[in-house]
């Protein structure tokens, strides 16, 4: 018989748990599929008492991540702790510098320490897989870098936090206000511990890092990001985008542009009968655009324990079958560094002001907008509630940086209550 | 330098252009990503003095495909000729008999010979690979086999023939009827030469064979797959789908049965607003489930010069980069046979009938209907235009041989003119 491929898992919270069932309910067809017996040996998490519904009892417990990882009779060290440093970096290490390879569902720790682990891997001859840190259960990771190896990739897109996206179809469909679903969301356990890591966007432009990087053949660059999270996206917003044929999506786009490569993870504007605008609840969809290929749209579940478990196991099954590739698609030492776009490439903008009631307001507003030289596409005024009228703009194609100049003239002229808002549309 | 991997090209229709203009315009990133240059060495067409629009001034040219497969010059051998049998079955047999590796984007030749290919490839350790076979340039056989592979495959689906997609969207939203807009396809070149491949349904059933051979681990068996084209689907029917909810696709399903291999490829409902029912024009589709995964959609153009160069490319590009897989995801001696689903398993049905103008007429349809145990979800009947009145039924689940009774009882009755149309209702 072929020898067993011998895993270490470090975090036996949802995934680890999910790893630990698919590896027992499916032994023969991953040993039909891939040649060989795939067997955990070791396993490691913070409380040994724990009952997580699994027999654990076959395998060896370290307390420590790191003894767990520079364990000799293991081959793949399958990190499903969590967070970009502590533990999971140094286990990480301990398993590259002891000759294992490794597969992980932490976006934190490669969107940061990417580099320098790919680097770490390459020189140690051994592999990064991360397939389950990228949108859960799809395979995008695979399709990026391999699928698509012939593209010239263009632009990159998803939406990749299912939280954000239960948040904002839900303000949609039930007409609950943001704090509403926040709440609810934490009585659901659907927050991370900290929430800004899902509501700030943060967590998924750790994911974006991550496309990024192989899709354009650079060093992650998570720091490069343009960050807006969801937290002040309003009722008003969501329905008047409605209204006007679009969803609001807290949606990652990465892209080249002639002065760097532009990285935003931001609530964006997408047209309500594309893939993206139709996209519900907590799943996640990811859409990638190359030269040749055109456009590839990918959905799916982007958490829980089996998606997550399958992404971790397509990776491990990899490795078993002896698929060997590098972390970001080409050699570490080959990646170049970007050079983040100051302003991102142009684009419509929905704006949304509240007009005061003043005889010449809107003139003045319009006046605003064009002097700073931003065309108008469409407009609406709604009737005047109390003492303000909401007033709905889409422009033509303008740069963030020429808006930005209207913006501040806006704010500072007497037609115009309380923060305009500003959302990009982004054109899918 | 690393040696470079050296291509053979056999057929330089509009897919080996496409790969053609791919190896030249992307040397350089080909190279970065898999760490050796990709080299088109000899190509073979039937016509040399032809102008496709490419200088193939560099290459060799061989006129018989098979003296281009066993040349010692070439690294991989890629087919892109179509057909079952003839030049591209020979070639590529020859291809491995003299030890290179296969690239096809040729359903028909695997979803036929697809096992005694697999078998010969293995035994002589080479790899065939197909990603362009299958549902364009979407990496979905690379989903399937590595990215899904900790799970049991539940069931793949599919609308994998663009064609059809075209033509009954069209119906849809132009309100023409099946034979105009078979005219417009013929005119416009979206046609095979035998247009019955693309509207009868073989076409699309081809690559459904492929997708349940790895899904399942079955040898592929086209033989099996219960095929129904588009060729009846009238504009009565879509419009009246439409009114209940539903949209007509041509959907490949493929799962198993407590009863066997359920394989079909027939025109079906499904939910309008599922992303199978917004799947609009030309653009594919495959849905696959898993028991880890859960679902997972991918859209994207099932044709067409680049992203089929694209799918080819990708497997050009696991070749140079040193990834090796079994054809059908596991040893082709290892695939097991498949025995047919007699009756697939129970699904809910959509029945349309012309009632004839009698009194009782309606209540003779119900009870044929409860005779045969068929239940009733949703009844409509519509005014009599002239002497006869369409009568919509969605049934409760109801298994295919049950349904047959009851049309057959239909057909007999006196109350009903002309062929009742039954559509199987695919739940997604």
């Amino acid at each position: 018989m072929t020898q067993a491929l011998r895993l270490g898992i470090a975090g036996l919270g949802t995934v680890g748990v999910g790893v630990v069932k698919i590896v027992r309910r499916h032994a023969e067809l991953l040993q039909a599929r891939t040649g060989r017996p795939i067997e955990i040996v070791a396993v490691s998490a913070r409380d040994a008492a724990k009952d997580r519904g699994v027999n654990l009892s076959g395998f060896a417990w370290e307390t420590d991540p790191v003894a767990l990882a520079k364990r000799d009779d293991i081959d793949v060290f399958v990190e499903l702790m969590g967070g970009e440093n502590g533990p999971a970096k140094a286990s990480v290490e301990a398993a590259l510098a002891t000759g294992k390879d490794v597969v992980t569902a932490n976006k934190a720790l490669l969107a940061i320490h990417g580099q320098a682990l790919a680097e770490q891997a390459e020189a140690a001859g051994r592999v990064i897989r991360f397939e389950a840190a990228v949108a859960g259960g799809i395979p995008v990771i695979k399709s990026l870098t391999e699928g698509l190896a012939g593209n010239d990739i263009k632009r990159v897109m998803g939406v990749m936090n299912g939280t954000c996206n239960y948040i904002l179809t839900r303000m949609q469909s039930q007409g609950l206000g943001y704090n509403a679903l926040f709440e609810e969301c934490a009585q659901l356990g659907y927050l991370e511990a900290d929430p800004n890591l899902d509501v700030g966007g943060i967590d998924a432009a750790h994911k974006l890092a991550l496309l990024a990087s192989i899709a354009f053949g650079t060093k992650p660059n998570f720091d490069g990001i343009e960050i807006e999270g969801i937290q002040h996206i309003s009722l008003d917003d969501i329905h008047q985008a409605d209204d006007m044929g679009y969803r609001i999506k807290l949606l990652g786009v990465a892209q080249r542009t002639p002065r760097g490569l532009e990285q935003r993870m931001q609530p964006c504007l997408v047209p309500s009968d594309s893939p993206l605008g139709q996209l519900e609840g907590g799943t996640n969809m990811v859409v990638i655009e190359g030269d040749a290929v055109e456009q590839i749209v990918l959905r799916g579940p982007g958490a829980g324990e089996g998606p997550t478990a399958s992404a971790v196991m397509g990776d491990v099954c990899d490795l078993a079958r002896g698929l060997r590739i590098s972390t970001f698609g080409q050699p570490a030492t080959s990646l170049v560094d970007s050079k983040p776009a100051i302003t991102g490439l142009p684009a419509p903008y929905y704006l949304r002001l509240e007009l005061l009631d003043k005889p010449g307001a809107l003139a003045k507003v319009a006046a605003i907008l064009g002097n700073a030289g931003v065309s108008i596409d469409r407009m609406r005024q709604y009737a005047h509630a109390e003492d303000t009228a909401p007033v709905l703009i889409v422009t033509h194609k303008t740069t963030r940086a020429t808006l930005d100049v209207a913006l501040e003239d806006l704010r500072t002229t007497d037609v115009v209550a309380g923060e305009p808002v500003a959302l990009r549309i982004e054109q899918v």
